[in-house]
């Protein structure tokens, strides 16, 4: 990863949930979820919260791969499609925009073939 | 808190990220977060999906807190308004419509004065 | 259009703004707006509203084609991308998911090949 | 109105759909609008296109109300809680945050003491 992030390897919330990334470039970017208990809400189910920072992450390191600029997470919107309780998830990002000032990018979560969540995350340029 | 949740206390999400409720009503749910590391995006940052988690988890406590039925997120649209590095931050959710089929509910998540995030989450019934 | 609508070419918003359909089925759906100082704000830019209403038009009839129930918008959430002041947009309507009890689709609007807007709306079933 | 905008009185969609300004302050605007066929979908219920409409002209005039900067709306979400078929809708909105390059307004919209809809807009500064 490039040198926008101080701390990709060592103690941070994806390294603490183990989410792993899987490729990342300025236009696509894949990563996966091993889902254990710690990933879930009280019934039992994959916390939205956890679809909602998958898809902040990656959108995240998209929007700073190479290229000028500094951009973080202003905007996170995220729908919630299916449910899941156990297995591998599966986060892929593309941009939908990249502007100079900002950017949208859109994440879908599968597990399978079936599409468990949506999110829109829109990035404003800090520096 | 009711039984529509089998697992308040024991390996969950806000459990494993340190989230802790303060009080829960049908009508207004406060929690704090103290920050740490593992909250943090690579930039040492507090993540924005943290922001969106806490949201989500005390939306659906309200939502389900007696009453009639199960709710469950189904969308979750979180604004991040200012960065947060270390300290504890409050959360706070109030509904915005409570209906038979959803409910919409706000959170406000502060630390000090300084309204770091806003999120609105529906909730729709499921059984 | 099917029977759902009881006033598809009588008076409504979509006719008041000029608001033609090209094609419309459960999958794909395909509208255009000829631009005039009717749908502008006025610093003379087209109102970001008209983008809000076209998505929600064209997700609406597509969702409501066919198939079993009446389904209506819950929620709109749509990103302005780039300003428009003449000429023709076209927009373009697919569903992300159609489930039982709700449908989320998703909209984007261009002018020529530049998309400038984009947008996600939520469908609920009322009967 | 301030010099921002150079055609508050003239053709805009504003205008042409008799929405009403009540009072623009840099902290809360107020609005309404008298229902007629031509805000409605086919189903004869007022358009959600219509609640995203007003929302966005409202939190736009407020974030443009004196300061320094122009703002213009990046992303409008709005919920839409009632169904209207004909009166008067009440329109009201208030700044979440003021920043200097950003703003993030809410706008409610009630019928009587029923509210209708909610949006949040989000707005950038581009000059």
């Amino acid at each position: 990863m490039n040198n926008k992030f101080n701390n990709f390897e060592g103690e941070n919330l994806d390294n603490f949930l183990g989410h792993e990334m899987i490729s990342i470039t300025a236009e696509h970017v894949e990563s996966k979820l091993e889902v254990n208990n710690n990933h879930k809400q009280p019934m039992g189910l994959v916390h939205g919260g956890i679809y909602s920072t998958l898809a902040e992450t990656i959108c995240s390191y998209g929007a700073n791969y190479g290229g000028e600029g500094t951009f973080v997470g202003v905007n996170n919107n995220t729908d919630f499609l299916s449910s899941v309780e156990d297995g591998v998830i599966h986060c892929s990002a593309i941009p939908i925009k990249k502007g100079r000032s900002f950017q949208l990018w859109e994440c879908k979560i599968h597990q399978g073939k079936k599409l468990v969540a949506i999110s829109k995350v829109r990035l404003s340029r800090i520096k």
